[in-house]
């Protein structure tokens, strides 16, 4: 074990390159500044996601713009040329401020949260916007927004982001506003209108954690339904499918975030799709580059047209370790 | 008004055909014997949608084979040959049987409800199956699951029934097993899996209540994403189709038993999307009947290849209204 440990480490600033020459964009999940010493340790092509939350639980009240702007800025400062990708605040549902008193609600899954708590305060929407616009004028800075169901959503969010901008010119601040814009594809309704979506932003990111549990109605954090939770799920399989598929058609790039891009067991299955940029915990990044370097592109294409077919989670699962269990297993 | 309400009441009993000679049928959703009555004077061709809850509410325990039995057997001969439809219980969610202390779910639309709880408690599942079986000797019967999201539970399902059935012939009961057995359509990945589903069942029932729920991750009791809410959702109309498709491609009955059926606004672009079959609210028959009767189906058929490509609620129902807006009007 130490020494595949060790030869992980060694080779983990090889290129993450296809035996057949493809090659994978494999970018870090990251959620504190201090990560980005393990975003670097671990090779990572940049922040594929930057979860935002961590300042406004630890403040114990709404951050300022400034200091929002602070952080960020030193995020994009320490990985530029590198990209950083913010996700704008994506609270309520598993995460609730203490010191926002909400209403309760019964399903908070199902409730008002990210962009939809976001759009109902543009108030506090506006001052991350802001404070991203205005770290993206020192590197390298993507925007995505979670929780998009609907096409009218990402028309608001759009319109936030023009007052931003207004506000900033009219300040005189230094900005940046030609970034990447993005969504989270993470509700399955999203899946279903991906090209509609695909018409008003840059990329798309497809967040599986919650799009599996939606899709399959499992709140994944209750015990009593986690036999029915399972990254191989053909319907999830499909979707990702129908996300690539579209994001191609409309020439938007895709990227992944979810759990399921850090397991190397679904890498296979992931390149087949179509995929060329995972973003994953830091620490998963070794692993699947090996894996990575270990593949075949074009072999995957001809695995998933089997593996797209088949209805049960089981028999997936069964026929990724028979076909690529040699090159896992070691 | 008046004038109007008594046409309705006059005309109710017309076939439900549409001008091109299309024939509807035009079920009941009860959850009351009692309701038998209404479904009679509304001119119902069968009950599309039994919810079995009630009796468990209502007894403060879980019923016995025999009670569940004797109440179904009264409506299947009061309705036959009309069929009746019995979905199996689904409590959890939003129904809660007070004496059932279950363990705490953050999530309980997520959670424990419906066909999952069935299976994990056989003995309750079992004895509900029995007593439809039994009931089915006396009429024209239907089983419906609600909420399957994979292969796997439809296949637990079907071993329980055999398990019924081998029961049932031990203790010497007067039954019937050569009965549709059907799902209902109301979890995306439901929808997703919708053809490999069909290789198991005889019939499909699309839920659109929770099926917008899910897909669009709303509680559909929470007013703060209320406005998030429509039947007339790109994402919800694009999984009907492909539902209808699969059940089509694999030559299974389809049928569609959510508050969307039973809106005239909706009719041109069910009948669009291929349904034949729409159980609701007794109440809502005669209008959906009149409705049925001003179509031609053909026309909706060519309506829909527009809707389907549209992807913003507002713009459908504006679509809608300026196409059928004479029809429904008066
Ligand atoms: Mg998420
Ligand atoms: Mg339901």
């Amino acid at each position: 074990y130490e020494h595949q440990q060790a030869s992980l480490a060694r080779d983990s600033h090889l290129p993450a390159v296809t035996l057949d020459g493809v090659k994978m964009r494999l970018m870090a999940n990251i959620e504190l500044v201090e990560e980005v010493v393990s975003v670097r340790d671990n090779a990572a092509k940049g922040v594929g996601l930057f979860r935002t939350e961590f300042l406004y639980i630890d403040l114990k009240r709404f951050p300022s713009e400034e200091e929002l702007f602070e952080k960020y800025k030193e995020v994009v400062e320490l990985l530029t040329p590198k990209p950083v990708t913010f996700r704008t605040l994506d609270i309520n549902g598993d995460k609730v401020l203490p010191y926002m008193k909400g209403v309760e609600e019964e399903n908070p899954a199902l409730g008002l949260r990210a962009v939809r708590f976001c759009l109902k305060r543009p108030e506090i929407f506006i001052t991350q916007i802001k404070a991203i616009l205005r770290a993206a004028a020192f590197g390298n800075t993507r925007l995505l927004i979670p929780m998009i169901s609907c096409v009218d959503e990402i028309i608001k969010v759009k319109e936030i982001i023009g007052k931003a901008v207004e506000e900033l010119k009219k300040e005189q601040k230094v900005f940046n506003q030609d970034i990447p814009l993005g969504i989270m594809i993470e509700i399955p309704s999203a899946v279903i209108i991906a090209e509609d979506l695909a018409e008003h932003v840059d990329f798309f990111s497809i967040g599986t954690n919650d799009l599996i549990q939606y899709s399959m109605a499992i709140d994944r954090r209750n015990r009593q339904v986690a036999h029915l939770y399972h990254t191989m799920n053909p319907a999830l399989i499909r979707m990702v499918k129908m996300v690539v598929d579209a994001a191609n058609k409309k020439n938007i790039e895709i990227t992944m975030c979810g759990e399921m891009a850090g397991d190397p067991l679904n890498l296979p299955i992931l390149m087949g799709l179509g995929l060329r940029e995972l973003s994953m915990n830091s620490m998963s990044i070794p692993l699947i580059n090996q894996m990575v370097r270990r593949l075949n592109a074009v072999d995957t294409r001809a695995f998933v047209e089997k593996v797209i077919k088949m209805g049960k989670a089981s028999d997936i699962e069964a026929f990724v370790k028979e076909t690529y269990g040699n090159i896992l297993s070691d």
